[in-house]
């Protein structure tokens, strides 16, 4: 069952996206820039800086602040691997040199102790997320070492995995990391390096998790005694973070342990439903799934599989957004999913994506492209202003005027987070197999790729996600026979394909068009995917979502905000919805596709003075709605927006 | 302005009625012995006894617990009113015997101080409720009078009235109650004693209410200390309640004193929304429309209309439950009326009872009794099961199977209170001015009273709720002329009166249908009010109740329970409002009138393994749906509840 995909190289990929390279030029040009500014200006570099003795003053951040300029580091990496783009380049080889001579002479690497309390190295994997900033730093290693041909900071990487390695594992202290990330670090290292510790190390810490003693229940004591010496600063606590914020998550109502917040309930093989903290849940499920493309394990494959389907079939929103509960970040009951208090933190959408992407290269089953589509053009994309400049955290589904998005956060993992998914958007466009190659996004791009052992250059133009009309043009260097197959979205109704010009009947295999043949130079497959306005609606037992319906076209969801309607948009009721039309606009937003259609609303000057009346009384009158994308939310002032529609 | 209408007395009306004949038998022989057997077993009426030296140990309970011992005095004291009961009458006397006894020889009471630390008398109004007690004991000694012809409990509460008026006031100590109450007592025992000091009393604490700087701000420091200290024991803080749980409540964001949750914030003269924790606010308005039968100022006039129309139109669930957040038991936002969150709480809808009552009798609007009406068959009904055994504390409008009605409470505030609404009933049904008599509520049952300076026997014959046809036959001592007002509910959207069969044609004013006539012994006046099963929906910015409709018939909110239901409830769409019919039952909880109707259902099946479908996808089956009285609700053992049904 190990994996059967794999991505292009980010080089090989060149998008050229009337939809996409705007985004991922303000991503580059934009926000990598103002994040790095931040970065310098929250103390985050100068936490290295101090380390190496370049800058004076304390530790500034929560304890877990150099994870952020890691994923910085990562995403600049994968926006460098396609553009050249000086002065980002030269801010990354200042920031690695910093890492470089930060790290200790024994491979260690966290400033928070090295600037302050050496002693506490490696006594708090709860709270202190010593090996979630490793995890970070390996990825950007690896990032940057593919991107950059450039070594230096893997080696920095590999020797701070080599030090934990060396200290923990079955044979030495028994310990897993509080939040999860580092173990798709590790494969990833691994598959790098060759370097097969690695991936027992991080199959150690996948399958060490759940099991009886926990190492981190053991630290539960130390944990309440430093809650109750209150020992963070207070600047920590009044900016949003504090050990004493997680006190409620240590234990269960018995006062036992309580696992669940970081999936240490039980072991992962026994695991039936994603629980606990949204992030580190997703961190460590696409591990276990990226573990599995190199490793057999039937038992493991089940659990995955069960895991994922209890995610997408009870535990997301129609955005793909995860973890619905705003206390604690996390997964909260099946079917509970409410719309404005709802978290859907950004940074649960990238580790979703992650998720996705390995369950598809492990299978080839399009239904988890499907599912990485939803989460990509909706809940992740949300998390950016159209400028790139502010963010969002939580990305609910409904929210007032006075909601707004951030410039910076406290704890700022969102937008570096976010911008590495955006800076790889080529790695989830294609997958090749020996003998097939796939198309998973479509996304107006070049790829040059080997399949059969002959090079392939492949031509993709489209108008998506505006237009579901997709045309394919193949190159092989010479006439070669492959299987390509064209990913039929679960969206689309209605689907054709031509070749050359001529309709093709295919029936959709795992979620894909599969056309095999011999192709030659010149080749145009052509896709249109039926993309009409279509109202969505929830299982019956998603209680915040009865009676209402979601407007969404191809993949993305859309909503109404107050600026676009004279009603108020919580009142209006979808009173046709065959009316649903889809126009492009010059106007709004620089030119999106709206959905448009007819709604009755309430007089509410009837209802002056009165709570309470007979439903035969009311007077509804006709009017029209304007629904706009999701992900474009909140980027014209204070407005209100709902996903959920009435249908009564 | 000051007050128009006046009740008979209790013993002056008898009820002859086949719905609250068996209910208030239920309270009389059933709630009132089991509340007494607690009030025994929960230290309650040892409490006294150990300041009277006829039991040993500690004091038991919530300070303010003798609060109920006063309220179960009072509602057995209307009980006794107008029934012989002569074990409940010796039960009475020794209660009372008990609170003679302890009461101090400075007329000082309350079993907490007088038990515990002597010094902290009248040293924390904010928590220590002895005003509140002082209250319940003034408005027991009041009915205890009244009913029963005995004036020791009268002594009593005025001796302690006299201490408090000699301590506190504007030329004394400047204090106002923390939990309002005994301003409605004050105002009732200067009612039965013509002591204006007692009215002038009620007037200081309503109006030195809000102003600054507020006396219960002072005590912050020492409240903070004492929750600091956690000096209440570690029974109460697990038995649900310390003075810690308070402490959110006492300062706003800026950190200064918050006033708003006793409604300190402004004076009631100033205010415009009712705030703060539901019962006390209750208590207050309902004192302050008392005491403007009293004293006229057109000022606090305007605002208890204006406080009354902001609860009516925007604070108040379909069942007349008040009060709807569940952390605080106060009032939240405008239109914040969450169904399966709701708080509601029987207290807060016994104290909208009164208050609703007196707006009435200094108004002479049917209005008031409209939401009297409302409140009484539906949120105050439902806070105890129909064997008078089991209770609610709070009356959610939503509920799924594992919420259950409970014995005791050690917070027991509301048991005692809902018997006294029940056992006064009497009081509600009748009114008189001068030359007017007026029906309020339709409940069978004989008055004696006096109109024209003529007695006059009224007998009203009905079977409402169930049915709208009323006869109220009259009998003169001899002919007179006076008005005769039938209150035309606000729900009845068609009505017709006879009189001796005669049909009258009459323009209801201030929503009675007023018949000015001589009347002769034996005249007839028969009321038919149409009572079709009603669909009610809310306001638009309701946001719970958005898309539903709540079934109602006459005064009744109905409710659908899955025990009579096929399908989950929460999943039933009523697909037809017209098919909405009642049907009068001897199976459904010993004969009530339910609703039937049709109602479409999602087919689950159909969802197995989805959780967003196409709206143009879904097939929805046929089906019916049973209703029950919202009262009744959670009378048959564990099943879901819902109030509001869906509409799409």
């Amino acid at each position: 069952m190990t994996g059967r995909y794999q991505s292009p190289a980010l080089d090989a990929v060149e998008i050229r996206d009337s939809f996409w390279v705007p985004r991922l030029k303000t991503n580059d040009l934009v926000s990598l820039d103002h994040q790095y500014d931040h970065l310098q200006a929250n103390g985050s570099l100068d936490n290295f800086r101090r380390v190496v003795g370049e800058a004076g003053g304390e530790f500034e951040g929560p304890p877990f602040i150099d994870a952020n300029v890691y994923k910085w580091v990562e995403a600049a990496s994968y926006a460098l691997a396609t553009d050249e783009m000086p002065t980002l380049r030269e801010k990354v080889n200042t920031v690695c040199s910093l890492i470089e001579q930060a790290q200790a002479d024994d491979g260690y690497l966290f400033t928070y102790f090295m600037l302050g309390d050496n002693a506490g190295r490696w006594s708090n994997f709860t709270m202190m997320h010593e090996l979630y900033c490793a995890g970070h730093l390996i990825e950007a290693a690896v990032a940057h070492s593919r991107a950059l041909d450039d070594d230096r900071l893997l080696r920095v990487a590999r020797d701070l995995a080599d030090h934990i390695d060396e200290r923990f594992g079955p044979d030495t202290q028994e310990k897993i990391p509080g939040h999860e990330e580092i173990e798709l670090a590790l494969v990833r290292l691994y598959r790098v390096t060759d370097e097969e510790r690695y991936l027992d190390l991080a199959g150690y810490f996948i399958d060490r998790r759940g099991r009886d003693p926990s190492p981190l229940a053991a630290e539960l004591p130390e944990l309440e005694r430093m809650i109750e010496r209150d020992s963070l600063s207070t600047e920590q606590k009044e900016s949003g973070w504090s050990v004493v914020g997680y006190q409620d998550t240590l234990r269960d109502e018995s006062g036992a342990y309580d696992g669940l917040w970081a999936q240490d309930h039980k072991p992962v093989r026994e695991q039936r439903r994603v629980e606990g903290h949204a992030v580190r849940a997703g961190n460590l499920y696409a591990a276990v799934a990226a573990y599995l493309q190199e490793v057999d394990d039937e038992e493991l494959f089940t659990a995955i599989k069960r895991l994922w389907q209890n995610m997408v079939t009870r535990r997301m929103y129609v955005t793909g957004g995860i973890g619905s509960s705003p206390d604690a970040e996390m997964f909260t009951e099946d079917y509970d999913l409410p719309n404005d208090d709802a978290f859907a933190e950004t940074c649960a959408s990238a580790s979703a994506i992650f998720w996705s992407q390995h369950m598809f290269e492990l299978t080839g089953a399009a239904e988890y492209v499907d599912v990485l589509e939803r989460i990509l053009y909706n809940a992740l994309l949300s998390g950016v202003s159209l400028d790139g400049r502010r963010y969002c955290y939580s990305n609910p589904l409904e929210t007032d005027e006075d909601y707004h998005r951030n410039e910076w956060y406290y704890v700022a993992c969102c937008p570096s987070n976010l911008s590495r998914v955006l800076a790889s958007l080529g790695k989830y466009i294609y997958a090749r197999s020996e003998n097939e190659l796939l198309v998973n996004l479509y996304v107006g791009s070049t790829v040059e790729t080997t399949v059969s052992g002959t090079g392939v250059t492949v031509e993709q133009t489209t108008d998506y996600p505006w237009d579901g009309d997709v045309t394919v043009a193949l190159s092989p260097d010479e006439p070669t026979e492959f299987a390509l197959g064209l990913r039929i979205p679960g969206w689309a109704e209605r689907w054709e394909v031509t070749v050359d010009g001529e309709p093709v009947a295919v029936e959709p295999t795992d979620g894909y068009a599969t056309l095999e043949r011999e192709w030659h130079d010149g080749d145009r497959v052509e896709i249109s995917l039926a993309m009409e306005p279509n109202a969505v609606v929830a299982h019956p037992e998603v209680e915040s979502d009865r009676s209402l319906a979601a407007l969404c076209r191809g993949p993305l969801v859309y909503c109404l905000e107050g600026v676009d309607n004279a009603q108020p948009v919580q009142h209006l009721i979808l009173s046709d919805p065959d009316s649903i039309s889809a126009r492009d606009t010059d106007s709004i937003l620089d030119g999106m596709t709206v959905l448009e259609g007819a709604a009755t609303v309430q007089d509410l000057q009837e209802w002056q003075g009165t709570l309470y009346r007979s439903l035969g009384s009311i007077t509804e009158s006709a009017t029209e709605f304007t629904a706009i994308p999701y992900f474009a939310r909140n980027n014209r002032g204070p407005t209100s927006m709902v996903v959920w529609m009435r249908l009564a």
